[in-house]
């Protein structure tokens, strides 16, 4: 993955992403003591940062694996932007879902023209109904985040950001997966002098956290947060660009997460989903950390299900 | 008020006002059938485009009245939008708030530094309160919605919009007290040749529809709509405005209010308020109505108490 690479990732991407907003706030900047760039992903093609890495992994295939079409295995927001980036491209994509995944992502999906096969709420049961599914159709299997094209593609959020503002001290983003944040690393890495990259995760599911300590890829005990899009873990793939780019990571309690999530839609008025409160929030919680700095924080998604609000 | 006051009053405000964006959403237009521009005044400063009037009527009073202060009194967002007014200019202001208002809104006055007077929720008893403050300390008396320099400070929102996109066929905004529409009529008239204005409101509150029909200002029999920015009725300075100016008025029902609020939440991920929810309800259910117009449509404000949505 060189700098060449990812800038042609962005250049053949465009025509299918939204180049987002990058909001501030004179009210949040004062209370925080910083000057915050929002990268506003929530209101990006299918709610979330996920259609850039989407689009180039399918970009990259062959034609004859995009006539057997994409499988990939997803909590939500990944499923919903594979499904568009397949549709955007005219191929067929099976997204196996863990039946507890929002019903808004789940009906997203389905509008999207994706099919949907559901399984039980563990990681397991996700790679084994997607590896049945590749086996039977021929299918391309595309891993929400531990993909290479995948991790390209999610470093284009953090690249346009550091295009229009490149004198940032600091990107933070929420690590799930590792495939946002390895991909901000990245980016962050080839365009920019000395701006840090910092990841923030709920304690709950603070997997990256113990794996940055561990030196190898830990897991989690449980799924137990409202943050759905970061119940997952590090991979192979992202892990040793987080390793090597990633400053540290922030850990945030639920209660922070939700008071975060609440602060940003009543000052902001835009709507942000609890993984991408998540970042804020361990601004938050750490000002003097971020004191007079410019910081770039990456607001991953927007997509909230309106009838489960946590407030 | 002629164009030349309008363009100054603009010019005189910008400093303290934000030039708020103009979202479009593909998947929304689709969905119409039109076109259409969202100017966004929810991320206006104190949220509602109300600040726009306010400031301009403080700054148009003489040292001497600047001194005593000014009063007013509202629903919430003009109540907010003056405190904040009055603090950019260093004047003091006093609030006469129905009772019954969001707590969010009267948290908002407090944290400007406004002083809250609490009155019944009857538009005379809100006047009555108000002529005793005036009559008491002096302070002058900025009415909301139904005063020339107010009226013109609201048209500048539409004025911005029509900077932009100088191609509009028709631009829709509620109407509440009047002081938007008069406001948004008067400059469409001024910089644009062919634009039509549009006011949407609910059916509960139908007074400015009934009085585009009598010729004269007609009131409300009950304030029973979720768009609590809607409730009062036409004033002596904007009436005539509006006779002269406006298209006609769209009336839509609380179901489809709510049901719009909860489409652009959903849909474009920002934060609107149900009197926002009021024009875009009126397009949605009149598509014939719109079919392949370019539609700017004013987001009036985007304070909502989120303890209590109607979803």
């Amino acid at each position: 993955m060189t700098k060449a690479q990812l800038l042609n990732c962005h250049e053949s991407i465009s025509p299918f992403i939204h180049n987002t907003p990058v909001l501030t706030s004179s009210l949040i900047n004062k209370e925080i003591g910083a000057q915050l760039f929002f990268k506003c992903e929530n209101f990006q093609r299918a709610g979330a940062y996920k259609i850039r890495g989407a689009t180039h992994a399918i970009m990259q295939l062959s034609e004859d694996q995009k006539r057997n079409g994409v499988v990939t295995h997803s909590s939500g927001n990944f499923a919903q932007a594979l499904s568009l980036a397949a549709k955007s491209i005219g191929v067929k994509a099976t997204i196996v879902m863990p039946s507890n995944s929002p019903s808004v992502k789940k009906d997203a999906v389905l509008n999207y023209g994706g099919t949907i096969i559901e399984c039980e709420p563990t990681i397991e049961a996700r790679q084994c109904n997607a590896d049945e599914i590749t086996k039977t159709t021929g299918a391309t299997f595309i891993h929400p985040s531990n993909h290479p094209d995948v991790i390209l593609g999610q470093g284009t959020a953090a690249l346009e950001l550091l295009h229009l503002y490149d004198h940032l001290d600091t990107i933070i983003c929420p690590v799930g997966g590792g495939g946002l944040i390895a991909g901000t690393a990245l980016a962050t890495h080839y365009v920019s002098k000395n701006c840090k990259v910092i990841g923030a995760e709920p304690m709950e599911v603070d997997d990256a956290y113990r794996s940055l300590i561990s030196g190898k890829i830990e897991t989690n005990r449980t799924t137990n947060t409202i943050a759905d899009g970061l119940r997952t873990h590090l991979g192979s793939h992202n892990f040793p660009i987080i390793l090597e780019h990633v400053s540290e990571i922030i850990r945030v309690t639920e209660t922070e997460i939700i008071e975060a999530m609440r602060y940003i839609w009543e000052r902001m008025k835009i709507i942000i989903e609890p993984s991408s409160a998540v970042a804020f929030a361990a601004v938050r919680k750490n000002k003097s950390l971020f004191k007079n700095q410019n910081v770039g924080i990456i607001i991953s998604g927007g997509n909230v299900d309106l009838s489960k609000l946590p407030f």
